[in-house]
């Protein structure tokens, strides 16, 4: 059964318990995980943040709760019809189905505002134990992947074979949700570079990287999106290693960290979409003793950057790791910090030669 | 001759042209239009926004000028060496080749800052009537497009081949340059349909509309790209027309806005991505008297929305559509405006739907 059958499979159960108790003369209850911060850990045996036991109750019969306990049902209601009806909507569309839904003679909306449903989506999704993807919401997609790889996308009433090799200067664009009708074949890469801005990445693809190197050049274009950060979940799976590639700043080693440990937004789906195998290539703040040129390409750090910095300093993750510890404190003493978009200085093609260089003699941080 | 090969020769003659002044004992001169406010101007003949005739020279000796002139100079150096090695960057790229290359023992950097080059690299784009894709730099990139249509890529030594029509749920990833080294052919659509937002574009891509509809379907990711606006540029020349389908709102009017009449940052390149033929398909705030359920699910503008309205009110081009007065009008009465995504409320193929019964009965405003 694919992860959607499934998910529709769990909704039919929630459904059929709630008319259980309400048969057997019960007070129906919906019982999920808390996603409040105090219950989302960071698990170090693990390395990733993912939900506590904390649990929480929403009762039918308890007037502060009798609402949105109405309200997670009508959207339980709305993705069985989506995942039965096997078409996909975003978190918007159900929003305004939920507004069209109670009819026009009712005054009263279900839902007023989109921050209203948006949260009980996800508690549906930990309740089911499943996740947006599979109940038919699709979330914001970005990013291009190039490299040996095969995509089998199950399209309508087709069966499409994407050969990523041959994308030419575009790539294939990463669709919203790579687990449901769509499958990844022909994996002959031996490694996955994930770099940050678009534009080295269109850089490294005119120059043939990923060709020369055998690897799967991957770009978030900034943060990863949830299908960007499950895709590298399972190339890992499949035994790849994962070099990350960002700038040397805040917003860089953040896109690292999220890849790496996953998000406390999404804490609750922590598991499948973290990849703590993943690896720091750079740019470092060491690469500057390295490489004398880029001392003359730093940009001034901004405050952003170095308040930062300064809080990394105080994560148990960071503090085990005397390079991370070093990068941070370099930022902080310089004020300085350092772009990817530098390695062009010399020469156009230096970023690959960089990169090679890194990958070769597995100069990563952890 | 490609684009970018006759701009490296452009590149070359301005380059002799100096040397020339040089040997003749002259002062050496650079001559642009300007691209101040005041030299903008909307044409209504031609109904873009383009460069009047102002000209702005830069001498050598001249004190308040000769730095803006060496500079310009090292920008079309740069230019010329990435034409000439067939090697593309970014004005970021670009910008960090410049800092580099003053050499260790200066201390004067030819820029400290790239909001000093930008506004040079366009300078050298009108000079020589030429594009910043000619020159080899390319521009941020979005969007993503499906139909009947086939891309021959000429990227690095192969030339690719990819059909439009087997992208799947992806789309195929519009690039930053569509005029060098690609061409479109076999194009079988009838007509262009330019969708703000991805989430419609992905509804659409899995109701199959461009196949039913004989369509190609775009989405700009929100506002469009130089390469979506040049690309649907040379698909309106191709004959086919071009339909633009937004929010009802400040936003979405001004994505429409730019497709069909440019904008004033392009001015400068204004006829080769701007689509006057284009025309607006929806949402309208007419649409609440045709779709009643349409009433229940507006949203309340914002300050920007109404204020956006005002100002349109005022445009020349406005002044003459009494569809648009009305439109504008409505909204600033009522306060309201109206997504796309609402569409889905009551059902999620309704989208299509709409998009059929307009296009059929050629329901547009201008």
């Amino acid at each position: 059964m694919s992860d959607d059958a499934n998910a529709k499979v769990k909704i039919e159960g929630l459904g059929k318990d709630i008319v259980k108790s309400i048969k057997d003369g019960k007070n129906p209850k919906f019982v999920t995980l808390a996603r409040k911060r105090s219950n989302i850990v960071y698990d170090q045996k693990i390395g990733y943040l993912k939900l506590g036991k904390a649990k929480e109750e929403r009762d039918f019969v308890n007037v502060a709760q009798s609402k949105r306990f109405m309200q997670t049902i009508a959207i339980a209601a709305k993705c069985h019809k989506f995942t039965s009806e096997n078409l996909h909507t975003t978190i918007r569309g159900l929003f305004y189905q939920l507004k069209y839904s109670l009819g026009e003679d009712v005054d009263e909306n279900i839902f007023n505002e989109q921050s209203e449903s948006n949260p009980l989506i996800e508690d549906l999704e930990v309740a089911l134990g499943t996740t947006r993807e599979n109940l038919n919401l699709n979330a914001n997609r970005k990013g291009v992947l190039a490299g040996n790889i095969t995509v089998m996308d199950k399209f309508g009433t087709e069966t499409l074979k994407i050969d990523c090799s041959k994308q030419g200067r575009s790539g294939w664009a990463i669709p919203s949700d790579v687990d449901n009708d769509i499958e990844f074949v022909d994996i002959k890469a031996k490694y996955v570079l994930v770099v940050e801005k678009d534009a080295i990445w269109q850089r490294l693809n005119e120059d043939g990287f990923w060709k020369k190197e055998n690897a799967i050049l991957i770009t978030p274009q900034g943060q990863a999106s949830r299908g960007i950060r499950r895709l590298i979940r399972k190339l890992a799976d499949k035994g790849l290693p994962i070099y990350v590639f960002t700038d040397s700043d805040a917003w860089g080693w953040y896109i690292y960290w999220t890849i790496k440990t996953g998000s406390i937004n999404l804490a609750y789906i922590g598991g499948s979409v973290a990849t703590p195998e993943a690896r720091f290539l750079g740019v470092t703040m060491a690469d500057l003793d390295k490489y004398e040129f880029l001392n003359k390409l730093t940009m001034n750090a901004s405050e952003v950057d170095i308040k930062r910095a300064q809080e990394m300093l105080n994560y148990e993750w960071i503090k085990r790791s005397k390079e991370w510890v070093e990068e941070l404190e370099r930022m902080i003493k310089s004020k300085k910090k350092l772009e990817q978009d530098a390695l062009q200085g010399p020469r156009l093609t230096f970023v690959g030669e960089y990169i090679r260089e890194k990958v070769k003699n597995k100069i990563f941080l952890p």
